[in-house]
């Protein structure tokens, strides 16, 4: 007699937290991914902006699973599922069959119908995006040093985030250090600290999230860090010199998007009415109504009856992956699932040095203790993960331990001598 | 009044070394190098092995040189010199002008004619090589758990490494490792210890310009870590499915080239007779006969009157390019050049977990104290350039120095969401 299948499709925080607490549990577990590696997507800027090596944020899924018996990590893209014959299907043509299925695969970037502005304004979804992104940044001010033209250097020398949610504003707020510290006295024929840093906003306010007063004290220290804040501003295009917001035109040649998301396609497979962004709309027990052999978590699922709506946050998928799993382990017994609840321990945004916003519960504060706070609890989720402030000591210690610290495959950019993308020479 | 102008094109070992001698001497010192950083080549096995992160080996030549105040950096590629109008001339056309010439471009893989075997056999020179090498070894690991057919699950699970020099011996030593004992109980549908790892010579022993005594320690330290060692055998074909040696046949879907190198081709363009492997012949001085201004050092000259030969390792790299800056302020000081001479301060070769060799003077040496001096030494040596060990700690401390610990630029290869090659979508 074979075990009850669970197919988990993605090993975000949503696919890997379902697959934990099935650990040692009477079913067959398989997990796929289209990467080998589990991403601590909080710190991905960092990896972006040069701060940290991508093996410092990156988790073969093997290894963090591969002492859970019941379970198999294979590495494959999921095409679409077939309700019918309780199958996904793989890039490749295969089909793994399922008797209970959790859909976590996620959000991507949405350019709201104008995919081609992707090539001038790459998002910050994997490492594949922060290795494009630190590319960029840093050809840039490379680029800028054999500039002669002060127009076009000028060009060289502006940045632009589009998008003042919390990913636009940590990137901006990094993107400013680095100009005005990092690169200090490293150039002979410009001074970096005259780069310009813009972080653009469709509408009045950055971190919408956050109550305005929260909002408006991450512009403060934004702009205090050297970040110029354009409120009210919406995109109307972008090319690879430089990005149009209505009538005003701004000559930039390195722009980063982080204005909107939308669900993964493979939601839509299932054939069900979708939600705002194309999330499946889920049922208060994160199933899909009408098949309760499916839940959908994390960035893909919208729980319609939520109030507050969901945040798009680590926490709130690890929250739901694991409902998820004790949903299908109880549906198993035979006993009913229940409904699921985020809890709400805080929300913590990063801003740059010294510089964040906070909100536990009532209380609301800014600025170091913040800054503090987040990096605290950043630094404690990353050892839980896996103990990574000793990735390189792990080096030296691999002889005892026979653990390498690296072992990650990134999707690689098609590359240019010398242009800062394919279509621009210049 | 103008200094006068040295132009160091490449900086690797013997650029840096060159450009760090003219620290605070009365030129103008201008870097140029295509890449971003100045690599820690010794080490460039673990990145493709997956032992070490990129930034831990790659460090930018900015901040190497950025305190110096006479020195400018430049991110570009020399295509060729012009020795009637002394400049050197980028891709892009820009034209550098010289006094003084150094050129440490360095080597390139050679696949003796057979540029058809690249696609199929990439070599290891560049962090992009490393990245190739590791994806590739990652990912059939992860193809061998999709595959059903034992057949091609084989081929999947057959690593060839064609050349059994120093960096050949390296990196089968370590991916037998990687078999045998990292990837150990993580995978569902085979034992990644019945992977095989063959390492093929087309002489009669490794590591040739060791001692024989010394060859066969090493193959036998080989053997003893899981590889099997093919020697006097000659790869007459390399496809996407495998290796062909005269009549024999290995199909392995994982191959690498460490079979033969050749001179960078920026040495043609001198127009001076070129001497093996496309090197350039210079004279005792290291200078370039009839040309007193252009030194040449690294792997790219060859130095006919000297006994032994010089190897192709950092240290003479090294030596070479501080020789070089010397007699540059030599000849600008009037006085005569001086003949440069390698002063050999022994050899080490690491194969693997506890296995070396090694020779110091007369004392030749092998097993766990030829692997701890090997450690030790290129321990010292990562340190002396820059603390590595250290680099997340790095980042916990990056509030405090500013400093940032992933500023690297990679030439990124096409990449393939299942194939291993792109003409290999099996």
């Amino acid at each position: 007699m074979s075990l009850p299948k669970v197919l988990i499709i993605g090993c975000g925080f949503g696919g890997l937290f379902a697959a934990r607490a099935l650990r040692g549990a009477p079913v067959d577990v398989t997990v796929v991914d289209r990467t080998n590696h589990h991403l601590f997507q909080p710190l991905l800027y960092q990896v972006a902006t040069a701060g940290l090596a991508a093996p410092a944020i990156a988790e073969p899924i093997r290894r963090i699973l591969g002492g859970q018996s019941n379970t198999s990590v294979l590495y494959g893209e999921a095409q679409r599922v077939d309700v019918a014959a309780r199958t996904v299907i793989l890039e490749d043509g295969e089909a793994l069959t399922y008797d209970h299925l959790i859909l976590a695969t996620g959000a991507t970037d949405s350019y709201f119908g104008h995919d081609a502005w992707r090539a001038h304004a790459p998002g910050l979804k994997t490492l594949h995006d922060a290795f494009e992104i630190r590319r960029r940044v840093l050809l840039a001010f490379e680029h800028a040093e054999r500039e002669r033209d002060p127009t076009r250097r000028a060009a060289w020398l502006t940045f632009v985030v589009i998008g003042g949610g919390a990913t636009g504003v940590e990137l901006a707020g990094t993107l400013a250090e680095i100009a005005r510290h990092t690169l200090k006295g490293e150039y002979r024929r410009y001074d970096p600290r005259n780069a310009r840093v813009v972080l653009v906003e469709a509408i009045d306010r950055v971190l919408p999230p956050y109550p305005p007063e929260l909002s408006e004290r991450a512009r403060l220290q934004l702009e205090r860090l050297g970040v110029t804040v354009w409120l009210g501003k919406r995109v109307s295009g972008i090319d690879a010199q430089g990005v149009q917001l209505g009538g005003e035109r701004l000559e930039a040649k390195t722009v980063v998007w982080c204005a909107g998301i939308a669900a993964t396609p493979i939601g839509a497979t299932i054939r069900v009415p979708l939600g705002h962004g194309g999330r499946v709309i889920v049922a208060p027990d994160l199933s899909v109504p009408g098949h309760p052999e499916i839940q959908v978590i994390g960035d893909l699922a919208l729980l319609p009856g939520h109030q507050p709506p969901i945040p798009g946050v680590a926490p709130a998928a690890k929250q739901m992956g694991r409902h998820a799993a004790r949903n299908v382990l109880a549906a198993l017994r035979g006993r009913p699932t229940r409904a699921f609840r985020y809890r709400d321990y805080g929300q913590l945004a990063t801003i740059g040095r010294s510089a964040a916003v906070a909100m536990v519960g009532r209380i609301r504060f800014w600025g170091w203790l913040a800054w503090v706070t987040w990096l605290t609890a950043h630094i404690f989720f990353l050892i839980g993960f896996r103990n990574r402030l000793v990735v390189l000591i792990d080096w030296a210690w691999a002889y005892w331990t026979f653990e390498r610290s690296a072992r990650i495959v990134t999707r690689a950019a098609g590359d240019d001598a010398r242009g800062q993308t394919p279509v621009d020479k210049s």
